[in-house]
């Protein structure tokens, strides 16, 4: 499709020094990606306060925007969604999303996948299998992101998960050594990239080691140049090596790097050690610049300015798109920042749009021919199953489950298999969420207040992640000491964790080994069928591990 | 389009007596209407137990069934799943939904319009403007349900809601009077027509005085002859007289009318009242067979035969398709049922599909260009709003919310104005749906337990409408005694009623003038900013009237 590509950005643009001021709009514009809802409609954004209306997203792309990252709504709607967005542009666009565990993590009906982290503890055993799976996991998301309309897979995340307090990074890593995530990285990329697909390395130079979460605030890391070339850098390396497309800076503080700059807003980590130490000459796109850590400090468009004056191609959700083209605009004009730098960058980006196109089949996206693959998602689920004690008592009792949000979370449906599988052997559910009325009693050694919870033996359903924005308040429960008191009273049916590894690991200190457990880093329908059916509760899985048709339902 | 409604009904199946078992199969197959989710994916579907596989459904139109019924999923996704169906299809489909409340209520992103019964309430006030917007809100239904690619509305709800304990009409009526709920479907059945789609009056003879909800057990009636002609009868034949389209059968035992069986199978109600008295032709449909009012008592191939015995054309969701195929097939054979018979219920059939296809526009469905009328939900939004008392202090307190169910509920969504106004306030918000911990202390008369509340003053906002499968358990709860409680204590800052005007009334027999309170009937974001502004949360709309910003954010 020659017409298309030669369209990305007019050659005089690229070539020439000087050009008029249209043009130069132009150019700017085209380094900017900006934020829309994966909903056709306006009334259905869910934060009308970061995703862009219609009216304001057909103007920017109009004047030349160059990309959109998009999140929310369905696979089906998701295609509606880029074909209408491209409509608008002059140009082919660079459309992205974070959909780090699959397409259906963000888009739902496509493939929703567990964890990267899963594969992580997978490659101690079977390092080969662990590497092929996440093969397949990036074909599978390059594969439905293609189809979609999307053309930018906003992962691998390249961050070493060496802290299990980390609050945002956690099970989103692909493990916790560099060896691990290089390998596992590396294996998701080239499936990705196989698809037709670019990829983006994050978060430069690596968001592992934090114990705070950098959408509210601004980390501070005190690592060395040398460990971060043992530990951080590495999978960067082999992603670069492996050849990513993109690589997303960290809003974090490096002082032995920078002491005045936090790394998306510096030279010395994205121009010395990313272009010049890893020789990366790909696109460099800056985290969303909207996030607290970096608006707390920077107006909207001395933000885009400082980070490409530090090295960055391309400038992801700035606080206020039109204040950020004015700024970059006058920091042309005022010598700061130059007419050729901003040239180099869109064509990096066009070097990036015309690997999309090469592979592009002429066939439109259509959303009817998806095929989520279930079996990659189960295949994972069951290798990352952990299980200890016996089969779950069919006892009436209470089935205590906790959520990070009951509000539109997408694993909480109205006929979630968590709620659905205990109900049918007589265990009454409550839900727990951050805003539920207290559970809590005034007893440390004994938190649960169960004269308001009523009688029965309790199966524990605990899901966490450490999600951002929510990371904290699941390490303030007292999980640990409910799992006590229950054993105590002999009131423990059972326990199961969705998520964190870190938690189960800790309830595994204090838990008896006789109570059915089980363990799943995914939270999806298809995880809680899962891991019920191998306490027992469903038909008959728990016997053969074979007839697994209650989990079809849900996912076929 | 000739082409089009040539091939709705093959000829031969219509004129001829005879014909061959290929033709009569798909004979009996058009009269079936069939569920799908409104979702393009199977693994998408929240009710696998009742939404087709995509599979099945492609396998069964395929057969010939004539009509599908759909519900979930977004505005746009519904156009593509139109769209796909009638591609598996061999003739023109029927394409309903129960939208009785806007598009929106079941399509995310088209209009979501407050519950028929505000104009109810309004007509008392000024009957011109409620008739008027009564017209428009079925202008706007039909409107986008065409630009959708359904073809049939399944409303107005006819019922006259005499019985407030009503669990499953409720606010889904036109209002308390026969005289009110005729004028009101008359104009909204006119106002759906003029854009050219489909409507149905249900659910026939009357399902506005029971208390039972007839999707879990068979309801008796012991009305009269008389006592239906003076009162539920008068908005059907109103809706007649206008040129409904279709007529819905209640599950319902009218013993005066039949001992035997319930009105859906009764040939008393359907041919006798209906059909003879009323002097209805155009096409009855019941209401889904799977309700276990009916398949607690009759098979799924019997309840489909006795219906079509009784006089109904269509047969909504039978519990089993096949079955019910099969089940007519032999009640053909053996003489049961007449072939001609079937015959005409096909040609009304074939005449409804004409009248669609008459008014088809040319130009194919296309969800970008849907605008939802959002000036009408505000309109009926603000006529409806009830308030008394001050405004909000803005002291900290305690927002607790009351909801139906937290999982994936529309009006519960994560940025919903009940959470976020009152938060910027101060308001620290508690959830409470049937599944959360006990909120109740053991003293009647201070039900509420404050203690694990926690410090302040409570804004009170209940969602409750007394909807199917839900509807009685806000009965339960002693709202008015938690009224008084916090009364007594100084502690209630405010309350607001979403849904219910039974509710609102009852509660406001206890609640002191002085406290600032609200009512709307919608349950939706529009709804809550409203409610909220009129209390003096957000904005500055308290003040003017005029300034809904805050409102548009959710709605545009």
């Amino acid at each position: 499709m020659p017409s298309v590509t030669e369209g990305i950005v007019p050659d005089g643009i690229v070539t020439s020094g000087a050009c008029g001021n249209g043009e130069l709009e132009a150019l700017i514009a085209s380094l900017l990606v900006i934020r829309a809802s994966g909903h056709l409609l306006d009334g259905q954004r869910r934060y009308p306060q970061w995703e862009l209306s219609n009216g304001e997203l057909e103007s920017l792309l109009k004047l030349g925007v160059g990309g959109v990252i998009l999140l929310g709504g369905s696979a089906a709607e998701l295609s509606l969604r880029c074909r209408q967005l491209q409509g608008w542009a002059w140009g082919p666009l660079l459309l992205c999303a974070d959909v780090e565990e699959g397409v259906g993590q963000r888009f739902e009906g496509a493939s929703w996948l567990p964890p990267p982290l899963s594969l992580g503890q997978l490659h101690a055993r079977n390092p080969d299998q662990a590497v092929a799976l996440a093969h397949r996991y990036g074909r599978c998301t390059g594969r439905e992101a293609r189809a979609l309309g999307l053309n930018w897979v906003l992962g691998p995340v390249c961050d070493v998960n060496n802290n299990p307090a980390n609050p945002v990074i956690n099970v989103r890593a692909w493990g916790e050594t560099p060896a691990v995530v290089s390998a596992l990285t590396r294996a998701f990329s080239t499936g990705l990239q196989a698809e037709g697909v670019l990829g983006c390395a994050k978060h430069f130079p690596g968001h592992g080691d934090t114990s705070v979460d950098s959408h509210l605030a601004l980390p501070v890391l005190h690592h060395s140049h040398q460990r971060l070339a043992d530990v951080e850098l590495p999978p960067f390396a082999a992603c670069i090596d492996a050849g990513v497309a993109a690589v997303m800076t960290a809003h974090l503080m490096l002082p032995a790097l920078d002491a005045e700059r936090p790394a998306t807003l510096s030279k010395t980590v994205l121009t010395d050690l990313l272009r010049g130490q890893l020789g990366f000459d790909g696109l460099v796109v800056t985290d969303a610049l909207v996030m607290e850590a970096i608006s707390q400090r920077y107006g909207a468009g001395e933000a885009a300015v400082l980070a490409l004056e530090a090295g960055a191609d391309l400038v992801l959700m700035p606080a206020d798109a039109r204040a950020a083209l004015a700024a970059i605009a006058a920091a042309v004009a005022s010598g700061r920042l130059s007419h050729q730098q901003l040239a180099i960058s869109a064509q990096r980006r066009q070097r990036a749009l015309q690997r999309v196109y090469e592979q592009q089949s002429p066939t439109a996206a259509n959303p009817e021919h998806l095929e989520p693959d279930t079996q990659l998602a189960q295949a994972v689920l069951e290798l990352s199953l952990q299980r200890q004690g016996g089969r779950l008592a069919g006892a009436p009792g209470i089935n205590l489950i906790r959520l990070e949000s009951c509000l539109q979370a997408p694993q909480a449906v109205p006929r979630m298999p968590a709620l659905e599988l205990p109900a049918d052997q007589g265990f009454r559910a409550v839900l727990l969420e951050p805003r539920s009325p207290s559970p809590w009693s005034d007893a440390p050694e004994a938190p649960l207040n169960l004269a308001a919870l009523g009688a029965g033996a309790v199966l524990l359903q605990l899901f966490v992640r450490g999600n951002p924005f929510r990371g904290s308040s699941a390490a303030r429960e007292p999980w640990a000491e409910v799992v006590m008191q229950l054993q105590r009273l002999g009131r423990l049916a059972g326990l199961v964790v969705y998520g964190s590894p870190y938690l189960w690991q800790s309830l595994q200190t204090v838990l008896e080994p006789r109570i059915p457990a089980a363990y799943s880093p995914g939270q999806m329908p298809q995880a809680q069928t899962l891991a019920l059916q191998s306490l027992g509760l469903g038909p008959g899985f728990g016997d053969t591990g074979a007839d697994n048709d209650v989990c079809r339902d849900f996912t076929d």
